[in-house]
């Protein structure tokens, strides 16, 4: 599916993103809101367990641990959150076919260490500062309060998310090397999304 | 090491487990007393790690995220809690090397479904229930009043594990099944600690 180049008026910049998200986007968003929603169960889901693996590559770098502990119970939280919203809207968690924006991603994550460990933390970084921007536009457009309601709810810490993947990068690596890899993944990032997935995902 | 075959009085029995742990692992125990906070701390990752494996290998399976991923944050509430202590004592998260256990149980799992599903629960099921034996233990023969307390507290959330991944089986499987294959795996389970390991961990 094509998509204009029409951006929303007043939307706020998020830090990393190159690309806002479209208009059209949000308007396949809002007329697919179950599905957007079951596909945001599985992107929580997700985090929690980018967080973990981290946490498992990485068991012995102090101050990791520390701090992606406590975003992955975050992100469970919300998890589960959703999950209850679907139940109680008579919908269970299914598999849902991912855009390809998760793959391209991880393809571009370096192999070799110790670059892969930065890639990894502006990898999610991105992928939190997309799902931030997007839960905040359909906090704001959605036409169901219910669903305007939980975005905004879930925002509230997610927006520290992406501050989580920032810090623990600076605390690692070269503020030069961060800038130059950070342009060239948020190029990544973008670009998976200017051709968007025929399916309503949070991040087609 | 060898060990005795000496049990400790009055210590109650554990649903699942054929064997009762030993004084010598109490007292190897209770002689490394930061070893086994360590070890204990990457066990409550490590059991995190499987609740949230088991969530994404059976992604649509109904009213199993329901329950690991609420189980998956308490293991990193339990997490955070003991790294919160090591820190506090001086000590850092690091490697350490695993005792045989979780490998010898883990190649004890089916390949083929759904006797993976079933062989995964009664696993995971029965590390829960060793973790609490040994968590009693510690919570009761611990010269530390401070491990003591902890430990203590920790069960009180840990002795709902296992009933977790009990009740998860039963749902789906049959009880003539269930039983007889949790008997040939807890009998793996308490062979795996006869020949204690070298090294004091929560399951050597």
């Amino acid at each position: 599916m094509g998509h204009s180049n029409s951006q929303i008026f007043g939307q706020p910049k998020i830090r990393w993103l190159i690309n806002k998200t479209t208009e059209d986007w949000i308007n396949l968003a809002n007329a697919n809101p179950m599905e957007i929603l079951l596909d945001h169960a599985h992107c929580e889901r997700k985090a929690a367990g980018v967080a973990l693996q981290l946490m498992f590559r990485y068991v012995g770098e102090p101050g990791l641990s520390e701090v992606l502990s406590p975003l992955a119970r975050e992100e469970l939280e919300h998890f589960e959150r959703v999950l209850s919203i679907l139940h109680a809207r008579g919908k269970k968690l299914k598999k849902l076919a991912s855009p390809p924006y998760g793959a391209i991603l991880a393809k571009n994550i370096s192999k070799d260490e110790p670059r892969r460990m930065l890639d990894s933390f502006l990898v999610a970084g991105l992928i939190e500062a997309r799902s931030h921007e997007r839960m905040a536009l359909l906090s704001i457009h959605s036409p169901d309060i219910e669903l305007r309601n939980l975005y905004a709810d879930l925002l509230k810490s997610e927006a520290r998310h992406f501050g989580v993947y920032w810090k623990l990068a600076n605390e690692r690596f070269d503020q030069n090397i961060i800038t130059s890899r950070l342009k060239e993944l948020a190029k990544v990032e973008s670009n998976a999304l200017v051709e968007m997935h025929h399916e309503p995902r949070m991040h087609s």
